[in-house]
Formats: structure tokens, C-alpha cells, sequence
């Protein structure tokens, strides 16, 4: 298909022409079954962590506002009661299923691929019947699309400054929801084009809530821009590889090979992985050796004088924060991570809210814990070692933490981790029925009544 | 002020701070009259070129869609029956001003910077009134903000390919609305962060329906961004200059000077300029030398064997486009140009809308008309030299075209323009009556009332 399209492209540049090629020409039929399988834990994992994250005060102050400016009560708000119209939705389901960085990521881009693609397509859904095999195959074209446009302009983007879930997913979007449309080759195109022209997000604005603002525009602006595009508003021939497109500006020397590249032959969702903790990944390894050091029989939380975290120089440059003092910076802090496990057995949503931080037995065993570079050590990995009183230490080293793609999350996890997060912000909520339903989606009729099952 | 503040903000770092501090502590009565009364030009200049550019199709498929999506019909569309509610109104006017590049330029920069910020705050006002006087007030602050921090990443930004008018409109339109909210410093600072979220506008775009998306997006997001503000809805401390803020990461080597220098001392509306024609000023001069030419008794369209443009280098990169098909690829187009100067006598938006563009008698003198570089000639001026048959050749060099900063439009002529651009896009309205509220907008008691003068 790319080789096709590459020689000469129905519409669109040399790297638009195939990628759009791709949104309408792919079918399920040709998607391997681990892909697909794949795109169910992604989307299971982002519902879970949209039911843990819909009670947040960024969540609050994003419905207070949008609430006031939606024209129908049309489409869910996960773990909510509330409904909103499919733009307003789409905006508030991304941003709460990204809230605490507890969706899936991409290890090629650290993009988090769900959250601008699949509230997009379930509030469609609620509006536009679709079957769930439809939802799901324009998930996956979404995903690719968003994916492979950030992999053509890392690690220079994210690097620079991009917020890469935003920036890159509202191409997503906006190509899953084209596909849902069956926008022709020529206005999916001009979707492309019309996410191009709202494609924002800055690192800058990471630990706090004006992130989430990027991540629900990325939804948002996708259905947005396939709609401008269905009424037939143009966009440019090459939005993407143009002299002035999307790579070009916001990357440096674009590879657009990573675009147009075994379309349909290479998924890049294979690449997705699933966090067991919410909060940084150079963590997760941190996270695990204290898990093991507290369940070892010679582990007393009494006698701990000082932990001792070793791991490659990111995880100091990243997660070396001794003060911290809200549940979101707490997510990047190594200290109370260590804190919290040692002292909670847990690391879970719960662990990082602004209370857990200011626990007075947090902060004090905060104060003992130290970072140190261990320039042998992988960035996959981390030992951490802690003394004990009467000159006694443990120490445990874990190669891979859970959750990286060398140990992901089994679909057993994934299921555990919605309904620890369901408890969390959703405490009223059941999410069995929901559980199934993602794990059948090929099957339900109505992709929109997936929605019922994960309202509050 | 700007020195006080840079030494201690009251919040933010040390450039978005005293921006801040602008933005709430600068007064009307400390403003000169010459910079309020330039405020007004650009305010009456705007409403023209929406009161022109409404119908067109770009702005029909907004309408069609944004009109789905509107909760209340609450604010005004400029020379348009429909209503919106205000994110849409503000929206669509923001687009409608713009979208044949007929509004102001401001020359430090090449924003257009009335569009992103006056839709905000007349909408704004329909549904929360305020007077003339604190429109005003909120509109040179607006312009102020997006200026400079345009000032700060120019020349670098724009040509890298960011549509500067969008990407930098945004925090205009954010801070003007932010200080018509009342909203507290470090609401006002998060209402900048909220909008640096948002800040999006691709070169690539220009000449498609899907620059106008970025545009209204300006206008729109910034009212976004200072309601989300206004519910606590934090940003970052220095969204503009810290390591991974708008100007570090869409600017290379920003200096920040022009953000803070002089603030409240300085007014970039002063080199705001207002164009005689709906097209690239680079064409200005050649179309006054057009003018001059047709009313030279020795002139004869019959007679006209060829023309010869010569200008800058930049006149024949940016406008040497003999054969055009739309009204849009025509505004940069030196030969449609000088065609329908030669031929009408007018140069007015009915001059480059697609039926002109496709006449057979412009299509025909295009071909005639040359376009050279002479690298004597300013980029502000321009050589037209008309051959005739029997050997006869007229000329005329035009140092300065209309428009420029050495030559302003007149009062006069910015109301000629306005009654102009009513006649074609909205031939029922007479706009006298707007033209009077503009230019007494400090007396105007409810500054949304002037909207219902805008109304088709």
C-alpha cells in the first residue's frame, strides 16, 4: 500500500497522500488479532484511568466552564452523571483519562495515544451509531496516524518542548473521526489540515492543570476539524511534510519515513505500554524494589534510618524532588514514591493526592530517602537499598519495572487497575459490565452504549 | 512600572510577571490620545473587513458547523443575522476579519492584531456589559500583550512558518478578557499559561480555508483560557519565558526585552497599519502605480501591449503568480492585480473573488504583465511601466503605496473602506451609525451595543 501510494497518492503530498490512503483503506480484517487485542487493553486502561481521574479539581473547573457552553446533553462524561455535547465531551474524557498520566504510553514517543483518539470517537459514537468494530478500527488508524507523525519528529520534539500527546494527537483524532464520517480521500485530508492549524500543547505547562487543557483540545480539535472538513473547508495539499507543515515547524529534519512506512505491515500500538503506578516511568523500577523490600521478613518500617535509590543519571534529572508538596508534583518525586510504598504497601491514585503528600509520616520518611546516579544502571532499571537500624541493610535491584515493554501489565492487571481506579473516583460505579464489554467490542452492536456502562 | 515589576512581580517570573502587571495597572487616563484614537482606527478598520468578509465560503462552513455547537444565541455575528453563543461569535468574527487579510497589520511583526482580540471582548460584552471606555481599555492591552510577545520571537517565528497572528493573538485575546473578568494577578498569569496551551497557526495553511481556523481559535481560546482561569484553573509561572514556555519553544534566542521593555511607555498600536487593498502589502505600491497609470489621459486598455512590475526581490517571490484560480491565490498575485486595477479601476474584495479571477478579459491582460526584481527598488515601493501599441510607454514609480506606515490611510479613507466593504458583503446595513459608535467609544455607556450596530 505505502509503495503504491508513495508513486503517486490520490490526493495530498508525498507523506499526507499515503497516510490518508491509509485512514480510509485499512480494514480490520487485515489488522492482526495482537494488534487489535492490544487496542482493547489501551482502551480498558484508558477508561480505568478516566474513572480515577473525572474527580480532579482540573476536571471540576474544565466542567464548570464547558458546561456552561454545550448546546445538547448528547454525549457521557466518564464516571460522571454529567453529559455534554460530543465537542465538550470529547475535551473533558481526554483530559480526565490524562490527567494523572495513568493511561497507556507509547515507548517510541511517550506519547499517551488513547486519550485524544478514543473520547473523540465515543462521543461521536453516542450521536452517530457506529458498531464497536467500526470504533475500533478507527481507533487503530487514529493511533497510527498520531504515532507515527510523533515518531517522525522525536526525540527532537518532545525535547524541545512539545507536549507530544496534544500536539501529535489531535491528528489522531481528527483521522479516526474522518474515517467514522467517511470523509473522502479529499476532505480527510483537509482534516489533516485543520488539525495541523490547531496542533498546540507545551511541556512548560506539565504539573499543572493547563496541560489538561492541550490533551482535551487534542479530542476536541480532531472532531472539530473532520466536521470543518465534511462541509468542505480546505486545508493545504501537504499539511504534514509541507515547507510550512506540521514536521517541518515543529520538528527538526523530520524522518517521514516513519510516516509513510509499512502503513498496515508495522502497528505502532504494538509499541504501547501500561503503567502499574501514576506517576513518572523512570519510577516504576524505584517503585517495585520497595514493594519487594517491604514484603522481605526483615523489613521493619520502625527501623528504617535512610533509603538509598540508585538508577540511570534521567531518573535523578527527573525524579530527584525531596519537597514536593501536590499530589501532581508528587508523581515525579522518587522520595515519596519510596515513601508511600514503604509506609502504604500502595501506590495507587490515592497514594499521590494532595493529602498522602502532606502525611506528616510521608514527609518525614521523605526526608531520609536519597537519589545518586549509577551510570551502569539502565534507564529501565533502579536499585534501591535501605539501612536499618543495628547496621542491617536490603537492598533489591529490579532490571525491568512492570509496565515497560519488556513487562507489561498482563490483561489481569489491566483489569485490576480499572477498578482500583473506579473505587477511587467512581466509588458507585461497577465496572464489570464495562470490563466486558471493551474485552467484546468487536462485537457490540452500538459502540455507544459502551458509554452507559462507564457512566457515574 | 516595567522596571519596578521586574524586580519583584507580584506573581509569575520575570517576563510574564510585569506583562501581568501591564495588564491589570495600565489606565485609559495614562494612554495618549494618539494611541486610543489609532485603537479606534483598527477597531473601525476590522468591523469593515468583516462587515466584507462574512459571506464568504470559508466563514458559511464555520457558521454551518460552530451553529451546531452553540448554546445560546447570546452574541453577534458581524454583518450576519445568525447569533452565536460567545465562543462561537468570537470565533467566527475573529475568522470573518481576517480571512481576506484586509484588517491590520501591525509592521513590527505581520500580526493582524485587532482580529484574535476585539471579537473576544465585543462578545464579551453582549452578554456582560461594560462601557466603550473599558473596551478600549482592555483592547490596547490586548494588542499591547500579543505585539510583544510577537516583537519577541520575530523575525525567526514567522518565517520558521508560524501564522504569528494566531499563535501570538491568543494571549492578547487572553489578557484583554482577563481584564475585563476583574481577574486577580495570578488568574491573569494562568489565563496567559491557559492560553499558551492553546497557541497553534501554520504558514502552511495560508491560501486554505484552514488559516481562518487558527484565527478564530486566537479569539476564541483566549476567552477560554481566562474563564478556565477565572475558576482556578492554574498554568505555569513564566508560560512565555520559562525553558519550555511559547517564546523558548516556538521562538530561537527570543529576547524578552521587547516583552518588558518600556511597558505602558511604549504603544505597538502605533505601528499598526491599515491596507488599501485586500492583498499582500507587498503589492500596494504597484497597485497605486496602477491607479495612476489608468488616469493618465494617454492611457488605453485597448493599447496595451504589455506591463513590466519591477520591485524588491521580495515583490517577485512573494507575488509572481500569473496564473491564479481562486480569489485567494489571487490577493498575492501581481498580475491579477495590475489586471484589474487596469481594467475596473477599482482594486476592492469584488476584485478578487473567484468570478473575477476568472474573467476572460483579466485572464487575458494577466498574460501580459511581467513581473522583474530591480535591487535598487525598496521593498515599499514599485516601477509600472505600460507598453502601448505604436510604441508608446508610460510609467509611474511609487516610493511609498498606500498604507505603508510613511503613508497612512486617512480617517476618511478607513470610513470609505468601511462603507465599501459593507456594500459587498452586507448591502443592507449602512454603517454610518457603527462608524459614529467607533469613533466615540469612550462615551459608548454599553460597549456591546455596538454590535447590534454590525448586524446584517
Amino acid at each position: 500500500l505505502a509503495q503504491q501510494s508513495r508513486s503517486a497518492p490520490a490526493v495530498g503530498g508525498p507523506v499526507s497522500g499515503p497516510l490518508v490512503e491509509f485512514v480510509l483503506g485499512s480494514t480490520l480484517g487485515d489488522v492482526p488479532e495482537k494488534v487489535r487485542h492490544e487496542a482493547k487493553r489501551s482502551i480498558l486502561n484508558f477508561f480505568g484511568a478516566a474513572l480515577g481521574g473525572n474527580r480532579d479539581g482540573c476536571i471540576e473547573r474544565m466542567l464548570s466552564v464547558l458546561g456552561r457552553f454545550s448546546v445538547r446533553p448528547e454525549a457521557s462524561i466518564i464516571g460522571r452523571s454529567e453529559r455534554l455535547d460530543v465537542l465538550g465531551a470529547a475535551f473533558v474524557n481526554a483530559a480526565s483519562g490524562n490527567v494523572f498520566d495513568f493511561d497507556d504510553t507509547h515507548s517510541g514517543t511517550i506519547i499517551h495515544p488513547t486519550a485524544p483518539v478514543a473520547p473523540a470517537l465515543f462521543a461521536m459514537a453516542e450521536v452517530r451509531p457506529i458498531t464497536g468494530s467500526k470504533l475500533l478500527q478507527a481507533f487503530l488508524v487514529g493511533v497510527e496516524v498520531e504515532c507515527r507523525i510523533g515518531k517522525s519528529v522525536s526525540p527532537g520534539h518532545y525535547r524541545r518542548g512539545w507536549h507530544i500527546t496534544s500536539t501529535c494527537g489531535i491528528f489522531g483524532s481528527a483521522a479516526a473521526v474522518a474515517r467514522i464520517l467517511r470523509l473522502d480521500a479529499e476532505r480527510t485530508l483537509w482534516a489533516l489540515g485543520n488539525a495541523s492549524a490547531q496542533s498546540a500543547g507545551l511541556v512548560e505547562t506539565l504539573g499543572t492543570m493547563a496541560k489538561s487543557i492541550s490533551v482535551g483540545n487534542s479530542a476536541r480539535g480532531g472532531i472539530l476539524a473532520a466536521l470543518l472538513a465534511e462541509t468542505g473547508l480546505t486545508g493545504p495539499a501537504e499539511p504534514l511534510a509541507g515547507p510550512r507543515g506540521f514536521c517541518s515547524v515543529l520538528g527538526d529534519a523530520p524522518h517521514f519515513e516513519a510516516i509513510t512506512g509499512g502503513l498496515g505491515e508495522r502497528w505502532e500500538i504494538l509499541a504501547n505500554t501500561h503503567k502499574p503506578y501514576p506517576c513518572g516511568v523512570v519510577l516504576n523500577p524505584v517503585i517495585d524494589a520497595c514493594f519487594a523490600l517491604r514484603s522481605d521478613p526483615l523489613f521493619s518500617l520502625a527501623s528504617v534510618k535512610g533509603v538509598r535509590v540508585e538508577g540511570h543519571p534521567l531518573l535523578r534529572e527527573r525524579a530527584d524532588r525531596p519537597s514536593v508538596r501536590t499530589g501532581r508534583e508528587a508523581q515525579v518525586s522518587a522520595q515519596h514514591s519510596v515513601a508511600v510504598v514503604l509506609i502504604h504497601g500502595a501506590a495507587g491514585v490515592a497514594q499521590y493526592d494532595d493529602d498522602a503528600v502532606n502525611d506528616p509520616a510521608v514527609l518525614a520518611l521523605r526526608d531520609k530517602v536519597q537519589v545518586v546516579e549509577a551510570p551502569g544502571i539502565a534507564v529501565e532499571a533502579a536499585r534501591v537499598t535501605v539501612s536499618l537500624h543495628e547496621d542491617a541493610t536490603l537492598a533489591r535491584f529490579v532490571e525491568n519495572g512492570r509496565g515497560t515493554p519488556e513487562r507489561p501489565l498482563t490483561d489481569a492487571e489491566i483489569e485490576t487497575k480499572v477498578r482500583d481506579l473506579a473505587g477511587y473516583g467512581c466509588r458507585l460505579l461497577d465496572p464489570a459490565r464495562l470490563i466486558d464489554a471493551v474485552w467484546e467490542l468487536e462485537k457490540v452492536e452500538n459502540a455507544g452504549s459502551v458509554m452507559a456502562l462507564a457512566r457515574g
